[in-house]
C-alpha cells in the first residue's frame, strides 16, 4: 500500500510531537516535507526527523507535488490561511486547533472547505481520540448512563509555566483563559451530548498573580453552560495545578456517573511513604495524550486512504470557538451571554 | 458534673438520630423529654428511647422548668417561632437547618436570639463537625492549599427516594432543589471561604422525570455562585444518585486541590469482582454523617457547659438562606441573581 | 438499667484508651475502679477520668465487692494471672491479647475459665468489632466471596517507634516480631476462615538496623501458613512504615477478592499537591481501631447484660498464640514447622 | 536506514501480537517470514500481516538469506532446539519465555548463545518494558524505597479461561502454575532485588474445581522465597480472576513501599452505579501489556542496529526457570526446596 506523504507547518513544541508521530507512529503516512520560518526548527526536521525537503514558506510547500497531505501546526492566528491555501493546491489538511480566531475567518474557510467535498480536513481535536475519551464515549452512546444531565470538564495547566506566562502575559495574545484553555472541553460538551451550548456565564480570579487582572488575563477561571436542552455544562480552566496537568471530565447522566481521570494519574504506580499514599501525575500535555496524538493521526491518515471524511470538522471548530469567544465576553462584562 | 437536660421536638427520620445521640452518645446531655404531634413518635420516645416526659404541644414543653436547653428537629416551617419560643422560656437552643424559610421571619428570629445573649443558640450544620470536613479546614488555614480561588460541592441524593418524590412533588413544598439541598454546600462555601456570596446563575434539567417540569420541581440543578472577592463556587445538586449518598466538595487554592469525599466511600473496604474494582458507597445521610451528628449535639453540649456561643450562628443561617433563594430565583427567571 | 461497674488494671497508653471509653462512650458501663503500680496513672485516674477508687495491688481490687468486671490492660506477662484472680473473685473479665505468652499457662487459665461459666470472658481481638472487619465478615459469610482461597494480612507500624525499638530492643521482651505484631492477623485468619493453623514458615529481614539481628529480631518479617484445608494465609509484620500504621487484609475467594483498607487511608480527604495526588494516612493503633475499642466494650458490656458468651473466647487466644510461637520458632530455625 | 528483516515462528495469540507489532509498530524492523505447522496461521500472515515468505518448516525459515533475526513464538517445548538452530544459522533470535522447560536444555543453549557473541539474544520478559515496572525501576535504582526487604507478586489470570483449562488439565503440559503464571513474576523479583533465591516453600488449594488435585495442578497458589541476602519474595499465581487479569507487584524497602498495579485499572475511567463506585479492569495480558510488546520489541530490533547485547539474557531465562521449578518441587512434596 504507497504511504501517504506529509508536509507538517510549524515544528514548535506540539509540531515537534506530531512529526515523531508521522515519522515513527503512523504506520501509513511519511514525514516528506518541514516547513518553518524558525531556522533552527528546519535544522532540527533534516537532523532529527531525517527530513530531506524543507521550506521557509508555506506558500512554496504546498505546491509541492509530491504532496498528499498537510499538518497545520503554526501558530492559531495562521490557521485560517493555511488550511484555505492547503485545499487550494489540492492537498488533504489537518489542523491544529482552534481552526481560526474569530468567527469571520472561519466561516470564510468553512466556504473554501466546502468547495473541495473530496479532500479530507480534520481538526485537531485529539481527546477525542484518546482511549479514556473513547471508552466512555461509547458507553455514553450504549446508554450506560441514561441521558446525560450535566458535564464537568477541567482542564488546568501545570504551574511550572504559570510564572513566564505572567511576565509575558501583557505582549501575549493567548486569546484568554477560554480560548487558550477550555476549548478542548467545549468541544467534549458537544461531543458527550450532541447539543449547542445557547448560553454562558463565565467568571474567574486571580490570587497568586493579582497583576493578571491590569491585562485581563485569568489563573483560574470557571465557565456555566446551558445547553439548547437545558444539559448543564460546567468548566474549570487554569494555570496554576501544583500537582502536574489537571485534565479531568465527568458526565453525569440519569443511570450513572462517569469520571475520566478523577485525578490525572500518571501510570498504575502507587508510592507509599512520609507523604502519605501518593499516585504520581501527568505532567503535561504530550504526556497525557501521548497516545491520543498518534491515533488522530491515524485516523486522518486512515480517512485519505479509505476515502471517508473525518469525523471532527470545521463546524466543530466553528462552534467551539463562538462557545470560548462567549465566555470571554461574559467574564469581560460579568453578566450572561447568549449564544 | 451536672448533665445537661435536653427536649426535642420532632421524632421524625433526623430526630430519631439527634434522640439516640443524644441518649446514649452525648455523655454530658440526658434526653429528658420530647414532643410531637404524632402519638406513635411519642410512643417510640417511651419504648424506644426511655424518655418518661412526653408532649404533645410544644408550648408545653418549653415551659417545663427541668429542661436546660431544646433540640428543634420539626418541619422547617416551625425552626423559626419555635426557636424564639423556647429562648422565651429561658432554655438553650439547637435548631435543624434551615434557620427558617424567608428572609422576615429570620431576621425576626434573630433579632429574638439576639435578646438572650446568655443562651446558646446553634444551628445544625453539621458537616462542619465531620472530622474530614474539620481535617480540611485546619488545612485551608494553616495556609495548606494557599488562597482559595474556586469550591465546588456536589450534595446528590440517593435515587430510591426519587419516584416518591415525583409523586409527591406538587403537594410538597420542599423550598426547591437549591434550599432543600444545597443549603449545606452555600454553608461550606461561606464557611471554608470565609466571605459572602454576591451573585448566582442557577439552572437544572430533568431528564428521568420530565414531569417535574411542571411543578417547578428540579431531578438535577446546578448553580456557579460569585463571591464578594470574586472567589469561585460551583454547586451541583440532585435527587438521582445511582451510587447512593453523594456529597463531595472541592478546594482550590493557589498552592494546591483539595478533595472531600471524591467519591463518597462507605469504608476502607474494596471488592474486585466482575464488575470491577468496586468501592461500595455511603447511601444516605445518617450514614454518612452519623459521627458529623453526635460531634455537633456534643458541642452544642459543651458550649452550655463552658458558658462560650457556639461557632455556627444565626446569621450563617441567615446567609445561606438568602444565597438559597437567590439560586431559586435565578433559576426559575433564568438570569443572574445579585444579592 | 443498673450500669456494669468496671475496674481497670493498667493505665498506659492503650489503658487510658479503654478507660476513656468506658467513661465517656460506652452508654451501659461505670468506670468505677482503677489499678496500677504506677503512681502517676492513678493520678491521672483521678484528675483526668474522675475516678475515685483506686489500687496499687490488683489483688485489693478484685475484692471490692461494687465491682461487677474487669478490664485487663497490663503488660502481658500478667493476663494470664489477672484474668483467673478475676474470675475466682466472681468478676467478669475482659483481657487485651495475648491472653498469654505460653501455653502452659494459657492452658492453666482456660481451666479456671471454664470453671466459671456464668461469669462473662472476653479476649480483646478489636478488630472484628471494627465496622469495616464486620462489613467483609458479613460479604464472606453472605459467600459473595465464594469458597476463601488466600487469606493475606499486613500489620506494619510506623517508623516513627522503630529508633526506640532498635535502642531497648535487647533489654526488651516483645515476644518477636509475630507475637507481637502478627497476632491480630492471625486472629483474623482463623476468623475469617473457620479453620486452624497446621503448618508455617517465617522469614525476615533487618536492613535499616541491621544491628536487630544480634538481639534476634526483626524489622520485617513474613510468613506463610497452611490450613487445615490448605487454605493460604500469608502474613507480612515489620515496624518500619514510612506511611503510618499499614493493617491491610486482603480476602481472595473463588468468586472474587475483597481489601480491607489496601492502603491505610485515614479519611476521606484527597490532597494534590506537588507531591502528586496524596491520601493522607492513618497514623497508629489507637487512630485507626478508635472506633473498634468502642464496639468491643460496648459488645462486654451487652454480654455481661444479656447473658451471652462474648464471641471472642480463650481458645481464640490459645491458638493464635500457638501459631505465632510458631512462627517465631520457624523464623529462628529457618524451617517449616508444624502445629 | 536498513530496516532489520525479521521472520516468526509461531502465530497462535502471542504470535499475532507479535507479528502486528512488527508490521506496524517497530519502525526499524520488517516483518519478511513466518514459520508455522499450521496452515491457518500462514493463510493469517499472507492475508492479515502482508508477509509474502512462508515456511511450515523451521529448518528452511533460518535457512532464508534475507533475514536478520528470529522471532520465536512456538510452543515452550521447542524454544531452546530454534534458539540454538536460528544462532546457528547466523540470525539474531528473539525468544519469548520461558527458554526452556528443563535445566539441561537450557544450559546447552546457553553453551550455544555464548559461541555467538556477535548475535543477540533476548527473552521476551515484556513486563521489564512497561512503563510502570520502567517507573518503578527507576524510582529503586534511585533510592526512593531505601533498600529493598519484600517484593510481592500477584499473577492472575481471568476466570474466563478456567473452566476449559480444568476440561484439558490431564492432558496439557502446563508445567505446573508456578512454570506457567509465576515465572515472569520470579525474573521480576530477580530484577528488582538483585539476588537469586535461595529457598521456596510453594502451596495451593483447589477450591473451584476440586477435581484439580487428581492432576496435579493448582487454580490458585503461593510461595514464599528466601533470597541469598534474606530479601522476602511472596508470590500468588491464579487462574480464577472474576475481575480480570490481575498482575501487581509490591516492592516494601526501608524508606517506603510502593505498588504497580495495585488493583488491575483498564484505564482512568470511573464509573458511579448501582454497583459504587468502579474502577473497570484489564482483562487479559495482550490489553495489560499491550505497549510492552511493542516497547520489547524496539529494544530487540535497536540492538541489533546498535550492536548492543540485550538486558534480558539466557541466564535470566536459566535462574527463573530454577526457581519455578523448585516451586513445582516444593508444592508436590510439601516442603522447603533450596535452590
Amino acid at each position: 500500500m504507497e504511504k501517504i506523504k506529509v508536509g507538517i507547518v510549524g515544528l514548535g513544541r506540539l509540531g515537534k510531537v506530531h512529526a515523531h508521530n508521522l515519522k515513527d507512529k503512523v504506520a501509513n503516512a511519511t514525514l516528506y516535507a518541514a516547513c518553518s520560518p524558525v531556522l533552527e526548527e528546519l535544522e532540527y526536521a533534516k537532523n532529527d526527523l531525517g527530513v530531506q525537503v524543507t521550506y521557509t514558506d508555506y506558500e512554496e510547500m504546498v505546491k509541492d507535488e509530491q504532496l498528499d497531505a498537510i499538518f497545520i501546526v503554526s501558530p492559531s492566528g495562521l490557521h485560517c490561511s493555511q488550511i484555505q491555501l492547503g485545499l487550494k493546491h489540492g492537498k488533504h489538511v489537518f489542523s491544529e486547533k482552534p481552526i481560526g480566531l474569530n468567527i469571520e475567518e472561519i466561516n470564510e474557510t468553512i466556504q473554501v472547505i466546502n468547495q473541495y467535498p473530496n479532500q479530507k480536513f480534520m481538526l485537531g481535536f485529539m481527546r477525542r481520540f484518546d482511549t479514556d475519551y473513547m471508552y466512555a464515549k461509547e458507553l455514553v452512546d450504549n446508554g450506560e448512563l441514561g441521558e446525560l444531565t450535566l458535564v464537568r470538564c477541567y482542564g488546568i495547566d501545570p504551574s511550572e509555566g504559570l510564572e513566564s506566562f505572567v511576565k509575558f502575559a501583557g505582549a501575549s495574545n493567548s486569546g484568554g483563559l477560554f480560548a487558550d484553555m477550555s476549548i478542548h472541553d467545549i468541544d467534549l460538551v458537544r461531543w458527550f451530548t450532541g447539543q449547542e451550548v445557547s448560553k454562558v456565564w463565565a467568571i474567574g480570579k486571580n490570587a497568586a498573580y493579582k497583576e493578571l487582572d491590569e491585562v485581563g488575563e485569568l489563573e483560574t477561571g470557571a465557565a456555566m453552560l446551558q445547553l439548547a436542552d437545558n444539559t448543564m455544562g460546567i468548566l474549570v480552566a487554569g494555570r496554576n495545578c501544583h500537582h502536574g496537568y489537571h485534565v479531568e471530565t465527568e458526565l453525569i447522566g440519569t443511570k450513572g456517573m462517569l469520571r475520566i481521570a478523577q485525578v490525572p494519574e500518571k501510570n498504575l504506580v502507587t508510592i507509599m511513604n512520609e507523604h502519605g499514599v501518593v499516585r504520581p501525575t501527568s505532567q503535561n500535555f504530550p504526556e497525557r495524550f501521548s497516545q491520543a496524538f498518534i491515533n488522530e493521526a491515524n485516523e486522518f491518515i486512515d480517512c485519505i486512504l479509505t476515502d471517508r471524511q473525518p469525523s471532527i470538522n470545521a463546524i466543530d471548530g466553528l462552534e467551539s470557538t463562538k462557545v470560548a469567544l462567549a465566555c470571554k465576553e461574559s467574564y469581560e462584562k460579568n453578566q450572561l451571554v447568549t449564544i
